[in-house]
């Protein structure tokens, strides 16, 4: 008798980590779940499931032998968020099958906190707390020395996918003029945004707050130069956001170490870092570990993104709210998978 | 002959601070500019100066006598920007002088620091930056314990007036129902800001981040007690932005000492803070000494207001931008005299 | 014994029609109400019950020698909302009794015909519903000759109180440059609605969409001239919204009947316009009997926001929703007592 | 030697309609542009061309004998904005050509329309300017009968892509309420406009305005029906901008003869209406002869669009503009080609 299977195969998530009560009950709703949540699931037992399963949530591999044994399947959902080289995506396309990730989920946290730690390079706010615990606070005036407003202050973004435009919107009661560098972009999707588009020299040069969204790709890793942090008027701001790997590390923490720029980073060539890593100490810099887009309510929404396209894939619907793996951008992007986040 | 007097009496501030050189050239193209920096002016210049005066900016005494003798003064601007009992407000009124002061140049700057210091607490930046340099940070969602979103979580303000409103304006991207309690102002104002006018306690028991905007009077001191701390849901954050006064603050400080509550605080009961107040190392405690508003952009725009509303009142039309003294309110306010902002 | 009479007077207008019941109720909670609708309050009467009124709605002529007798009086809130030269301004100052009115009530309603009626001069649809009906219209492309989008045209403004700060409000998402003309006005209020402060001439030359929001005043009768309207691009469009006397009107109608530029009139110099006024025939104008701020809900919001601020007046709270009559600018205003609205 | 042909097939456009003279030289630096715009190409030259061309700008029939010789193609931008069953999609999406279309440069122009003419039934602007022109007219609040204020006032949407998204977002300053039906949508994204996610007889029933959006599809011909008009308030107002075929049209003008609901049309069942429809001739209709979409500059923004993503595609880059074929969905759409717009 004809069965459909659901299988998911979520790790390094897991479903309760990405799916409240609610979704979970619309995921059972849709077919026959079947979970393997302690290690990717058994080959065999994927082989088993695959001519009954009509959607696969998780990172299982499906080179083109397992497409052709797996004739229901409409859509494989990549609840890990980044795209890797294990499916066949040219077949996929050809047959209908949707390949498809929620990965803006993590853009609304993100997105806020960059908001949060741009007002605190500009406003000082955490190295005063450290200077108040050390009793060499200043006080009113005094204790606003290389403070600006970040109203008004020029804004350059780079990368302008869902990240630096849900940014853009937080910032929007600001008043800054802002500009973006994002070369797979038309400039019209960026003036729409109110943004001005612009090459990366004129970012950093005519901005007092710098933020890096880009995602790392085999075109533009270590893009972002000591050049680059040259170009900032002095006591301007740097935010790391996406990928460590985007930008030349060494320099940026020289132009910090300089006094040249303050900065808050996210992201880390080797995480954890090392307990002794001189980073850990040093002023301008405010440090955060990997943590901006990891958020409870991040997790769910990718469990609730899924669920809801895989709703409408499976009325013969188009998808709404994941991203569609295009084969040629999933090339160009360099993921690894996560460990953590 | 007939002289246009511009008495300028600034303390606690200096002309420099207050206006940048294309302001002053304003000012100075207003009539004969007198200064008084070093001291308050003395008595014997004052009395000589009045006949002649059309414009006080500052904080100089002007009690009835003294308003009988200045037949050509038009306004008097405090810019120091609280209202204190040394002026005849009853006769001024009655003459046609304007008092006004440019208070609302603070609330910018407030609102701003305000807004990176709510999302600071829900996502605990600051704390995790100094676990960071501890070598004790958690990495990706492990670091994210008791962690919030601040988009979307509901937000209480008490007190909305020039600060409360440009926070308001600053949150709205976030999308949080607003909470607003003002004794002072009818509902439709908070409703036309999209916010629900309700009492204190409720305020208290359903937000997850409340924010003290309220001026002290001579009626609501210590008006926030254990009680409204007691209310608030484990884990909330609260933001002390006004006047120490308002709130009960050893209550306030046990509930962050507890873990029931996270707070940000930029006012204190006794400024500068003594070296070893136990405050200094209190885990849970964003710490900021009353420096959200004195930055030098709110200075200078001191200054630009003041000019000018002066430019408008000489051209006999009301000022727009600095708030006017009204008798009845301004004896409630409680404010004493700065010494740093 | 005590009484506290609130002496309602509000001719031409009657309290049903400016409150609803429940904001009638909160009036009566307020004190005893005495109310003369059918004809303006015998002198009688107002004489008999002066000794006891703690609040006037309405437009009670009160001199000197009344005011006198009102030692409780705290307030005269006009609810026709011209200020009239029937009161003693000045002696009403002194004593601390509030002139008010909530004048701004018909901003709202007259900014949203505004807009309406801007994007209809834009893209001509009264006029093609007109042809439609002649069976002349055209088709498709072939039905906007003539047509430009309002989104993104050049908006000039001449007045910038409540009425064009709230259109501007409303105008916001069509991301027009937006100048704006008001000589009473620092131009610090200006920009902060993301608007140019410019010159009169400016504002013509470089706007298609000219809105004419001033009041009229004793300086500014007739000040828009054959002049202006010669300054703008042929095929613009003017709005002609707030008085007919501000505008010389035939050279209105001239630069239409020409075919340089498109006009929406809801003010005319006599009212109602004469049976047989050429007006009436007229192509490239978009005609409105005084129509656009007189709906039921802003007659409402009068009553609204009269009781609200009595409510604070008697609690000894400044009003937050009516305007002040400033005696100064009361009397630059040469407003007449409406008839209809 | 090779050649890069762009093939530009545009009937019933012409390229000067729908590019300025800045967007053809940025096509002309894409390749070799060979135009056919007196009638489509013939066969004979597009069989020549087709080994070279990388582009396609038209509505060129493209079956798998031509796909199969075209080894050089990369996309074909339909620049009539219909999908058309004249090409053979599932080849196209297995062999990597981008088959798009800039559809939504319509949608800002009759979100533009449609604001307009909701406010001018709201308010009865055409209608009164009709009254005033037969010296009919009634003044202030007499000719406001019948009449509510759009701001504040709930509003229904249905059908919510790129026009009914815009549309919110025009609508925003004035706070509606507003409901959607979309049936082929996620809850979500019309959550994340701040609308209210409903079913159709909801909209109808807690709507003052309600507008259709949506388009024809093999599904939907037809299904607003009396049933609906009759769940409407009395007085409502109904706006038809997207395909006469999703209304039962006569119910529709039956509800507005008897005086039940006002409504706009800028579509109609057959276009042009005959010189004699009753139409013509009704109250409470504001007619438009399908000229909402039809502007110059949407005509312009379809070649920027279409110039736009060739240049990304072009780089290897997907397109961000245009709207992709989705084979699935184009089948359901029911579109003929346009003959006007």
């Amino acid at each position: 008798m004809s069965r459909n299977i659901i299988l998911v195969d979520p790790l390094p998530r897991t479903l309760d980590l990405i799916m409240e009560p609610g979704v979970r009950a619309r995921l059972e709703a849709l077919g026959e779940v079947v979970i393997s949540e302690q290690h990717q699931m058994p080959d065999a037992q994927v082989e088993e499931l695959l001519p009954d399963t009509v959607l696969i949530f998780g990172q299982t591999p499906m080179p083109r032998e397992r497409l052709d044994r797996a004739t229901k399947l409409k859509a494989i959902i990549n609840v890990e968020t980044n795209f890797l080289p294990n499916i066949d995506y040219q077949t996929c396309t050809e047959r209908g099958i949707w390949v498809i990730t929620p990965g803006s989920a993590f853009a609304a946290p993100v997105a806020e906190s960059a908001l949060g730690m741009a007002i605190d390079l500009c406003r000082n706010i955490t190295a005063a707390d450290r200077q108040f615990r050390a009793g060499t606070e200043g006080w009113g005036l005094g204790g606003n020395e290389g403070v600006f407003r970040f109203a008004g202050a020029p804004v350059g973004i780079i990368g302008f996918g869902d990240l630096g435009r849900q940014f853009r919107e937080l910032a929007r009661p600001f008043r800054n003029t802002v500009r973006v560098f994002d070369p797979w972009l038309p400039d019209q999707i960026i003036e729409r945004a109110d943004c001005i588009a612009t090459d990366l020299d004129t970012v950093f040069r005519e901005s007092r707050v710098v933020l890096m969204f880009a995602s790392v790709t085999s075109e533009n890793e270590g893009f972002i130069k000591k050049h680059h942090f040259d170009l900032m008027a002095r006591g301007s701001v740097f935010l790391l956001m996406s990928r460590a790997a985007v930008v030349d590390f060494p320099a940026m923490l020289a132009a910090v170490a300089s006094g040249h720029i303050r900065a808050a980073v996210d992201v880390f060539p080797t995480e954890p870092v090392a307990p002794d890593d001189p980073v850990r100490g040093m002023e301008g810099l405010l440090l955060s570990a990997h943590r901006t887009g990891g958020t409870p309510d991040a997790l769910y929404a990718i469990g609730e993104m899924a669920v809801a396209d895989a709703e409408l894939i499976l009325k013969g619907l188009p998808p709404q709210l994941c991203r569609r793996a295009d084969p040629a951008t999933a090339a160009r992007l360099r993921s690894k998978p996560v460990t953590v986040t």
